[in-house]
């Protein structure tokens, strides 16, 4: 298969040096890269700002802001058969971007922030007959939040971990089912999860 | 000379993943820092989340937010020859924290930013016969600005550079005194440039 995998966090600058972001090492979608390389698939990786190698075979797709994660899965999407999107995008940015770096004022300022566009549903929703892999972080009601967004991103099944996934390079994660089910529960090294991930997807939802 | 450093960024929670930040790679504080300790001067360094090695022989603290890195400056100052403050920190926090991770509703948010404390300031402030070396790094205005930096932080001098050294290798710098002389400027990598303002120090600095 050819499998589109994002990874690592998004940045939303607020200035040109300041930027909202979040502590995503990238190392899930990483793993994920490289167990998907190792069974046999072609892997493009649509990677944010991390400090990894590259896993030797992956094409890649530096990115920073979610705009640019969007730009770039909607161009590589269509040639893929599946997408596993585990990038932890902002899902706030910046109404406004401040051009040069603001200078202190001594006085509080007020940012408003704007959603970012929800890529994995755009993609969900143009997906046809490629499979969507989604992941959710949740610290608070994981199941239900989790449901919500497979069904809003259309996805064939979502992977929920909690936020001590972030950083680590452990994982346990959890299978839901567009019914709610529990698929499977894996738990370990982010490189032993991703590579039963991997088998799963081969055996369960790439059809 | 016992000497503390700070590098690299600092990060503002917004809620439990999401952060304020910047770029900082945190190469020249690490760069002063082996300078340092290659010259026979002991180091502490007062590190924000970097990916970078920790120099061999350096006592090092470990921060995250700009409120972090006050308290370790603060002890660890006095006992201190002087200061060489590189970290990149956040010059804003949000007012408050959100706990657990905010769900998107489809709506604006607007936070409210204020400023975190001048931690150099603090340290200038109480430096006695110690020394200060402050670094600014502005878009706008860089000398005026970064002599209104020396007189705040009461810096023996204070190094300028410009926005294009975040996250580079290489840097280009100028060494401005307290009565806006420019008393040096440098260039180069990041690793050269740190041996010579170590020298720099030693020679017009420290006394």
């Amino acid at each position: 298969m050819r499998i589109l995998i994002t990874a690592g966090p998004t940045r939303e600058y607020v200035d040109d040096v300041r930027f909202l972001s979040n502590a995503s090492s990238g190392r899930m979608g990483y793993a994920l890269a490289e167990a998907a390389i190792a069974a046999g698939h072609e892997v493009i990786l649509v990677t944010g700002p991390v400090d990894l190698d590259v896993p030797d075979g992956a094409k890649v797709s530096a990115i920073e802001t979610t705009d640019e994660l969007r730009m770039s899965c909607l161009e590589l999407f269509p040639s893929c058969d599946g997408i596993i999107a585990t990038a932890a995008v902002c899902d706030y940015r910046p109404r406004e971007r401040v051009h040069g770096k603001m200078t202190k004022t001594g006085q509080p300022i007020v940012l408003e922030l704007v959603e970012t566009s929800d890529v994995l549903a755009e993609l969900g929703a143009q997906k046809g007959h490629r499979w969507v892999v989604g992941f959710a972080l949740e610290s608070q009601d994981p199941r239900n939040n989790a449901m919500r967004k497979l069904r809003m991103k259309q996805c064939d099944c979502i992977v929920l971990n909690d936020t001590s996934a972030i950083s680590s390079l452990e994982n346990r994660v959890e299978i839901l089912s567009p019914d709610a089910e529990t698929q499977a529960e894996f738990t370990g090294l982010k490189t032993d999860v991703a590579a039963q991930l991997i088998t799963f997807i081969e055996q369960r939802i790439a059809r």
